[in-house]
């Protein structure tokens, strides 16, 4: 028998061994190597099934995994044809917040714009989503060109984006191998792992029930990262988002908030059930106001359908056109967005806060981050609140009830890992957002990376994606900024939630430099424990 | 006599004090008030002119000033009024590199987007016209509205925009104070101050002819900036860069490129001729290619217009739309701009170094500096050349002739100043971009910023505008590369090119960490060679 053994009977063969007492659990947890669990988590094509397809090769793995189905071009009408029971590609130049529901129900997303860490990849790593972003991608009508490859919209392609290695994509259905997670002997083997790492913890980025219950049945701790504005994007609750948003009054604004708080405080519940007991860290609104306005033609149009259907008469799209407008920034990913909108609305904030202290009562001691934090004033003044000459800002403090909390700060920007020491006087914990760190950092658009990225390969200019692996300029950062926070605050706990915190190189790092935990999308974390076993295994043979 | 004197009397009066020998220089130096030479150097708004007339008081000043014309809404139309000789004062939503001839055409610039450190503002300092950043403003067809206060396009408007203190606009003329720089004795006082400082440079930002002697006469030592992109924004020139831009072949991009090569030597010559025999430090192609291309319907209608008449045929939009679609970015501050666009294109910088060395001769030894370097990799690349499979880089050493020069790495971004160390090994200078370095280290886009931070205002959570006076953070990083680059390269010459450049504080921190000159807008020149005198002096005092 010369035939390599498949994960899955690698796994048996290693636990067998342990009930055995061949070897222990540690000799176990070593002998497999993290990259074959991908053969478990996602589907993988078999060879022969492509031989003769016509294929593009190129472009960004941006979730793992291989994928088969009908190319629509649009969210609208994917979803459409998921209704019908198809298999799905969501195939775009670039996707937006809005495209959340599409890239959910498809099997794999491609598009031009974007990169490892851009909005399309990090959603569908957290959904199994299998992602290939391909800048030469053009969509013309109904056809889409990728080099000498084209494809119409309808028609079956199958994405190949490996962990490693050039991702391809053809034209027809490749055969996949069918990964069965549910009689998989990986969870027995990630406690086994979870069992030898003795303080770090990796936490799972969460947003709905779902979320919540496939990462504790992949062994997270917790979770991590929280983000509250996806909650936003479901049908029937943005347009209550937009109400906010375009509200004229403090009357108005206060009466769209309180529907948006309600929704809140429920789908917080339902998380809260889920993860009883557990850690759960919850990041306030993050996303600049203005991607939660129509983006295309017909999203303006259906808006203003539901806009004149409210008022029982016909409006006119200047004004919404008009706020839009406004709304647009030359670089939003330095603008408006973050904590800057909590200081401009501090009740956008106060209605989060509120939804989360009324809905966490028994459940969760709930751990609330602040994002995009530039200095210590910031922090202060959400944290503690502020009385300003004929007016008042409600801190988050102000708003506790009597049920246990932390406050922490995203360290995101450069300027707040320097100003960490003061940072730490008000925030109980810090979460290094390693997306946006890398961002600022290398002055680097994930978003826009991906068109002069291939140049800066072939030359040999960047050792690593540093959107998939830590730069040495943002390790050196968080380094800095965990021994200035906790000089000042010798408790002070800290996570690293980007995208790299999947890497095991990453986690290696966050062990060094004392990070306590990491959190990554719920279908990494059965790799981001075996990475933590494996390093704090390789710590105590070198005896530190 | 109890009337306070003018400034130019008190500098009158501090001369012959100096001269009858009954102070020295020092005293004099220490006793002028920097901020005074603003009544010398800029119009200011008398008094009484101003009572009774329409006000709106707030905003941002981007250029410090007085300034009244009549409000024109677009370029077009302001250059137009400018040749009938009226004063005019350009209003427009947010201005674009393309406008820089109606900024310098201009008595003001009133803009609703942007901020001190952004395009508008920048520009009009270096051709001393006024700039006031008024977030309120809305401009709707002929009308403009700022408040309560409501003007119309060709009414006569009055911009007053002080160094210190709050910016107002009124509608109608007031009178202004004419400064009468030929007949000052502004001069005299300029080059006693310079007699103190010992080793610390001042050199201005310049680009053109009338630039560069402007800033000779206010006792500039050099030029520590010129950009060279403003150089393809004029008419006839502008079609060449995008010619080059759109050109489908090498062979195509090559005509072109030698056109530009041709337009560049003979600018960069007639500026090393001014400056025969000062340092003259030269930015190679820093924007976004983007930039170049039809900002607005009209440009486009006139660029068609101009490539329908180059064929002979009328050309469909088509293809030029469809490479200004491809050229947009999410994030273009982060994006495919600096010496990226060279790692891409090689050959754009190619061009620009040739024309440099060919116009250099004998004239100066030019200091060329890559913008927006990331890590040493790409400096070393972009200095000294390499070769891939199949394919030479030619770097900019390559390129060089006989004649001495040298090439620095502009530190712009967090990533560079901590790998200062390593780019040192392949620069001889650095250029510290403050105005970059603080977006990135702040995650701050200067563009957007101004709507915002006066809520940051109002809670007390900036100490300054960072686009104006050096942020705590960035001046870590700064201080941290100097140090490393120095441990490198001991004799690596650093200079400061932001716009806080001009600060007395930045000139005192500079100082301090050892950098060897500041670059600064030429009418800026006078008040920072007063600064660094006054800061030698002080240093002399405090026996450092």
């Amino acid at each position: 028998m010369n035939r390599k053994k498949s994960a899955e009977e690698e796994i048996r063969f290693l636990l067998d061994q342990v009930k055995q007492g061949r070897i222990d659990a540690a000799h176990a947890v070593k002998a497999l190597d993290i990259s074959r669990l991908d053969e478990i988590l996602h589907r993988l094509i078999k060879a022969p099934s492509v031989e003769g397809l016509p294929k593009w090769t190129g472009g960004i793995s941006g979730a793992p995994g291989a994928a088969v189905g009908r190319a629509y071009f649009s969210a609208d009408a994917l979803l459409l044809a998921r209704k019908r029971g198809e298999a799905c590609i969501l195939v775009l130049p670039s996707a937006f917040a809005g495209d959340v529901k599409a890239i959910e129900a498809a099997a794999g997303v491609l598009t031009a714009q974007g990169g490892y860490a851009a909005h399309a990849s990090v959603v569908a790593r957290q959904y199994g989503t299998v992602s290939l972003v391909a800048p030469e991608l053009t969509i013309t009508g109904t056809k889409a060109v990728l080099g000498s490859l084209v494809f119409c919209e309808g028609e079956s392609i199958t994405l190949d984006a490996p962990y490693d290695g050039e991702p391809s994509v053809y034209r027809g259905a490749a055969e996949l191998t069918e990964p069965d997670i549910a009689e998989s002997s990986l969870f027995e083997f990630i406690a086994l792992a979870k069992g030898i790492i003795k303080q770090f913890q990796v936490r799972a980025n969460a947003e709905t029930p779902t979320d919540a219950e496939r990462a504790l049945s992949f062994g997270a701790d917790g979770i991590g990262l929280c983000r509250t504005e996806h909650m936003f994007f479901q049908p029937g609750r943005i347009n209550t988002f937009r109400e906010m948003i375009l509200s004229e009054g403090a009357e108005a604004r206060q009466q769209a908030l309180e529907k948006l708080r309600i929704m809140q405080r429920d789908d917080f519940y339902r998380i809260f059930k889920i993860m009883a007991g557990k850690a759960v860290t919850i990041r306030l609104l993050d996303a600049p106001l203005h991607e939660f306005m129509p983006n295309t033609g017909d999203e303006l149009t259906s808006y203003m359908d539901h806009l004149s259907a409210s008022a029982g008469a016909p409006i006119s799209p200047a004004t919404v056109l008009a706020r839009i407008e406004a709304l647009k920034e030359c670089n939003p990913m330095l603008g408006h967005r973050g904590c800057r909108i909590a200081v401009s609305y501090p009740e956008i904030y106060a209605m989060q806060v509120s939804a989360i202290f009324e809905a966490a009562h028994a459940l969760v001691h709930p751990e609330i981050m602040v994002p995009l934090i530039m200095n210590a004033a910031e922090m202060k003044l959400i944290a503690y609140g502020k009385r300003v000459t004929g007016a008042e800002y409600a801190g988050i403090a102000d708003m506790a009830g009597p049920l246990p909390y932390k406050i922490g700060a995203m360290i995101e920007l450069p300027a707040a890992a320097l100003g960490a020491g003061e940072i730490a006087r008000y925030a109980q914990f810090f979460s290094f957002g390693t997306n946006d760190l890398t961002q600022t950092t290398l002055g680097l658009s994930r978003d826009d990376a991906a068109g002069f990225l291939p140049a800066y390969t072939r030359y040999d200019l960047l050792p690593d994606n540093p959107f998939r692996v830590l730069d040495r300029g943002v390790k050196e950062l968080i380094a800095l900024a965990v021994d200035r926070g906790r000089l000042a605050r010798p408790d002070l706990v800290c996570g690293l939630c980007g995208e790299q915190g999947a890497d095991p190189a990453a986690i290696r790092f966050c062990m060094e430099v004392g990070i306590d935990y990491v959190s990554c999308s719920p279908y990494a974390v059965p790799k981001a424990i075996l990475a933590a076993a494996q390093a704090e295994l390789d710590r105590a043979d070198h005896g530190s």
